[in-house]
């Protein structure tokens, strides 16, 4: 049977990028399927909700999705697409591009992010008018199957090791579970990870990147930091990022709705495309997934390049001249 | 009746940093009794606590208090001294400074950082082996107290507004609730805040900070976003702090005990030195703050400089280079 593969352009620039990233797929001569589905705020006006129960119907069953991004309601969309494919690591690799002005151009890092709990586990309460708490929750399971993630991560990398980063000095029950969890599978798999606090994670990525390699950590950390990273690289246009499940997988960029610049067919699909890519092998398809992250390497490096890298190639440009190197590769 | 300041080195650096701002201090003709107290891991192993309790009762009495640093204990010895001085604010200077080396040049910000509750409310439990839970306390007294001081800060810094950051599109009722408190208070003082999501704001301080000026957050966005700005600066050897309470302060350098070079004399004495000065003013000692203050700045501007800026200079040779400048100023 053919994969089937749900497109879900969002809100904004997702609906140029995701088209962008569509295409490509399309240029393809691969056995997959791709149907589209609506999510967000444009949903929300007219439906009462961003995410319709088809479309995350569609996500439950589908091999894979590729989403773009949501307005207001991203949270509300983005969230429950990925408890829908189960996922439990947010993979998020944040590199420069020859090419591209980056801060550190040295960046080379891939955050695996715990993906189902920590704040994110919905547990807040707003207990009076003036008194709110939210729950963190840490489980041994959700921070073990993030653990065995990144062993067989750190194989297929050629790495040896990963930087844990967390909070354990001052939430020393969720983070020193999360802390212990990973450092125990680590040792049965013969890993010795490094480890460093979030603050100083945050300091000494700016000061040397070149550091780090693989950061494995919790969801809010894995939030913020691997945004840094982006302001490492040189902006959110660039970062791909794939939401794991153990059967399937969700892939965005990791950039939002851009407003200022959507619906002049001006926005930069790369971090789309490159989240194609990361879709493409994810199924399997390994040749076309290198082949894709060729064609965008070398468009990054000698363009066109849209406006946010200082041109002003269009959205279609950038993805015909993509399309164009993959065959020509 | 003079002052007291109560003075504790820590551990590692903290018992280089910490005497030579005692220096600086005790050069002033100014009429405080600076008293010293031990605290940290040097303690802990000899009196099986690394914060002994005349150390606390000190610091809960004293009209101010500076701390150097603390090792694997710094949790317990600093959170229960923030408490001591009834801390509501920590205020966090990050700017770079002409002569030194950084990321983001133009960096010039200031983190007012909650600093009572969050995930630091100390509200961890292991519920089971497998499961562990930890709740983050907000309530509108802390965020109202905080706003207050912010828009009092506003007037001091000749500054129209700040930036509220939060992550109230996960954290919807903790991070809403601070959110919602923060823009009422402003609202009274006729100041409209900006606003930035935690991760929004990790990017775009990296693409330029001069975006933003005056940043209000809470306490664990506060630890890791000032740490990051920290990386901007050039690390962390020259960032300030003050913890204020209602009646007292904590003042000590964002850096910690730097195990690896401690005990040769060649740290960096000026974040300590630029936390005494933040003392000074504190206390009311406007002027002598300022002639710290410029002190500091023309020895990082013109050396000496010790080999975390590149040279080779002393820690006594710059608190001697600064307590002249002073007095030539
Ligand atoms: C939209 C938001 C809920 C989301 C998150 O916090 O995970 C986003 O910031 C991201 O990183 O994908
Ligand atoms: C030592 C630790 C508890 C502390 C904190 O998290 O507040 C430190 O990182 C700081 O920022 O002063």
């Amino acid at each position: 049977d053919d994969e089937t593969i749900v497109v879900i352009p969002g809100d904004g620039i997702g609906q140029e990028v995701v088209p962008a990233a569509v295409e490509v797929l399309e240029s393809l001569d691969a056995g997959f399927d791709l149907v589209t589905y609506e999510a967000g705020d444009h949903v929300a006006a007219e439906r009462g909700t961003p995410l319709p129960a088809e479309t995350r119907a569609a996500v439950e069953t589908a091999d894979a999705t590729l989403f773009g991004a949501a307005g207001e309601s991203a949270a509300d969309v983005i969230l429950p697409l990925r408890r829908a494919v189960d996922s439990f690591v947010n993979v998020r690799p944040a590199r420069a591009y020859p090419g591209v002005d980056a801060l550190r151009p040295e960046t080379d890092l891939v955050f695996l992010r715990e993906n189902t709990e920590g704040v994110y586990a919905g547990l807040g309460r707003r207990l009076t008018d003036d008194v709110a708490t939210g729950t963190r929750l840490t489980t041994r399971s959700a921070s073990e199957r993030l653990a065995e993630f990144a062993c067989r991560y750190l194989a297929d990398a050629a790495a040896d090791s990963f930087t844990v980063v967390h909070k354990a000095n001052v939430m020393g029950e969720t983070d020193g579970l999360f802390r212990e969890s990973v450092f125990d599978v680590a040792a049965d798999h013969g890993v010795e990870p490094d480890e460093a606090l979030m603050d100083a994670f945050a300091t000494r990525v700016c000061l040397d990147p070149t550091q780090f390699d693989i950061v494995v950590c919790p969801n809010l950390a894995g939030d913020v930091l691997s945004d840094l990273a982006a302001g490492l690289v040189g902006g959110l246009g660039l970062l791909p990022s794939a939401n794991l499940g153990p059967e399937r997988g969700l892939f965005e960029p990791v950039h939002g709705t851009a407003p200022d610049i959507a619906g002049q067919g001006l926005s930069n699909p790369s971090a789309t495309i490159l989240s194609a890519a990361m879709l493409l092998e994810f199924l399997g398809y390994d040749e076309d997934a290198r082949a894709v992250r060729r064609a965008v390497e070398s468009v990054l490096e000698s363009g066109p390049r849209t406006p946010d890298l200082g041109s002003d190639a269009t959205t279609s440009d950038v993805t015909a001249t993509i399309i164009e190197r993959m065959s020509t590769d």
